[in-house]
């Protein structure tokens, strides 16, 4: 749903919202047995909820489109994710939660490793250690730069964040990251007349890293791009006049919750935890989304026994949510990540949205077999949030 | 389907499509017994036509999205209601069957009642009766204007139509309904530059009111909101080349209908009426829209029981409709208006379409769960009118 339309329907109203999103939900058959890892878990209050929930799948982006965490995430806010787009600079810097400004310019760092004529031998400088890598970066931090501060965040082995901040900057700089081996890095270059002053102090921060890395062979260069400014979007509780709160202990989760204006909640690692933080601030706000990360990691781990064991996790706890009683629960994923394929997938994401108002459907269990009897079919995942203010009773009639 | 493809499409043909509109026709489950108004009525014509039929459901504007009457009605004529607005003014006189022409403003009117500084203590006038207003309407006919002629009709209770008909009137008027209490009518103020002259115009309408509704109270000062013109929009004959024909008994629909170049035919209340108007003029049209109004009724009313029973009543007579055997029949309604939410809602509507092409599914009776099993799944109602007019052979191939 367009955000404009959203903004003329949605109204306030005195009921909840619950998205609790497991990462990477839908599977596929694993060949031994022809069952997916829902098919597979005991899930029997997973199951008891498709009983009394409208049944059916989300597509995260659009037929075929294996998303990333960040449109999967945005199609469950609402946003479409083909029209919010995240520069790869801001992901990066919100995926470790740094706190992006709105005129900071960040771009996502590599080390690498260069020969004697500074041609690129490893991109990703034989992956070094994220100790190693963020010593590195601390040296880097004492770069003086003329007219702007400077900040450097290591993120995980040779990655990190690079982020400037001052007045008339710009995003308008080209990467210099080639993508090839063998050849130079790039200089930075301004892609309008407005990004001038920012490639040249990009390139000033460049000249003075090069004899500080010399010797840190095999982070002897580094490599920029995706230069971007954190975007100025409607914020959900603007459009959808709803107090919007994210329970989610990944930074990058946490991240995504706060570029489109939801609070962010500090919270443990467990589900438990999740559960927790969620009854603490059950009053605070009007839409809660809870998320959940160990399906995702045990999927792309390509380890199909631990992912049903992750849904088994999640299903013994599960009722904490039913207990709290919102008037509305959706059970949700961003995006499939099969265990047989190790990856993020196209596939559709079982969903299911249990409140007093949903429509009955033959779906009594909740796996990719049973939701093709849902009653909600096969629908745009950015469809959801619309789907769930209507039987919150948080839309008003559109016409007369 | 975009308008303009539907017109390079359409071709004539001599063959009948009817529409069946039941009125809020999809429901929800009754709590003491878990099935809906449709699957508690005992329909054997309608279950027999959904064997031979291609069975789904609408989604009448978008998911989750509660449409009003004109919306609902709109999608099914093939008009996509998120394209085609109509104003509040004009909806409303159409409601009353207003003969509105093309350069007519038209406003919605409410009485209200002012305490002695002006300010609005109750928009709705004491919801006094619609006599009453009838009376008081009928003195604001003899307000004279310069350079208009002036309409008002009474709806009903507090509610009037106010219609200015003249040269170079434009809707480019701002309410004078603050849509609040304990402030004064705002003054009528032009929105642009081309509305200056008309907002003049019913300033002066409004001054000349006031001393005469002085002693009315609580019908002492009126509000007015909404202007608007009639559309200019493409007729269902010229778009899809159909002679089309609208047999509906209540004044909303028959306006509707006339927005897009229907004729309407006189008709009584009964079903039994609407198939005697349908015999007595099934030669002249290709397409004929008959509207139903007391399923909804029923439903906004609470009255599972009732909703029940003028199902079986469509039931009786539905065969009727059968025997003349158009070429293409659609049963389908403009919204869900399920009883236990004595309101409109969101849910996608049931659907099915007969025709000799019709591709056979497993649905098996009409009611929200069979309809599950249907071979054209949920789909947006605007695509219906299409379907049909693939049926009925009357669209030409796309593409060589």
């Amino acid at each position: 749903m367009d955000l404009d339309l959203a903004r003329g329907l949605s109204q306030e109203a005195n009921t909840k919202i619950v998205l609790f999103v497991m990462d990477g939900l839908g599977g596929l058959p694993h060949p031994g047995t022809g069952r997916t890892e829902l098919e597979t878990a005991n899930l029997p209050h997973l199951d008891s909820i498709a009983r009394e929930s409208a049944c059916g799948f989300t597509v995260p982006v659009g037929t075929g489109i294996t998303p990333g965490s960040g449109p999967g995430h945005l199609a469950l806010f609402g946003y479409d994710p083909l029209a919010y787009n995240i520069g790869r600079g801001v992901l990066e810097a919100v995926g470790i939660d740094f706190d992006l400004r709105p005129l900071d310019v960040a771009a996502r760092g590599n080390f690498c490793t260069i020969d004697q004529e500074g041609r690129i031998t490893d991109r990703r400088a034989g992956r070094i250690s994220t100790e190693d890598s963020a010593r590195i970066v601390d040296g880097l931090r004492a770069i003086p730069l003329n007219g702007a501060q400077t900040f450097v965040e290591p993120v995980r082995e040779h990655r990190f964040v690079f982020v400037l901040r001052g007045e008339g900057l710009s995003a308008a700089v080209a990467d210099t990251d080639p993508q090839a081996e063998g050849v130079t890095a790039l200089a930075p270059r301004a892609t309008s007349a407005e990004g001038e002053s920012t490639a040249a102090l990009v390139s000033s921060f460049i000249e003075q890293a090069q004899p500080y890395l010399r010797d840190k062979s095999p982070a002897n260069m580094l490599l920029l791009r995706g230069f971007a400014r954190r975007p100025e979007w409607p914020a959900m509780g603007e459009v959808f006049k709803l107090r919007a709160a994210a329970i989610a202990h990944y930074p990058m989760y946490r991240g995504l919750a706060k570029l489109v204006g939801m609070e962010t909640l500090p919270v443990g690692p467990s589900l438990a935890d999740s559960v927790t933080t969620l009854r603490a601030n059950w009053d605070r706000f009007d839409f809660l989304f809870v998320h959940y990360k160990y399906t995702d990691t045990a999927g792309e781990d390509g380890d199909f026994e631990r992912k049903v064991a992750k849904l088994e996790e999640v299903d013994a706890v599960i009722d904490a949510l039913v207990d709290l009683d919102p008037d509305v629960l959706m059970i949700a994923g961003d995006h499939s990540t099969p265990a047989v394929m190790a990856a993020h997938s196209w596939h559709p994401v079982p969903f299911m949205l249990r409140s007093r108002h949903a429509r009955a459907d033959e779906c009594d269990r909740f796996n990719e077999v049973a939701l093709l009897h849902g009653s909600l079919g096969t629908f745009p995942a950015k469809e959801a949030l619309p789907l769930a203010m209507a039987h919150a009773g948080r839309f008003k009639k559109y016409g007369a």
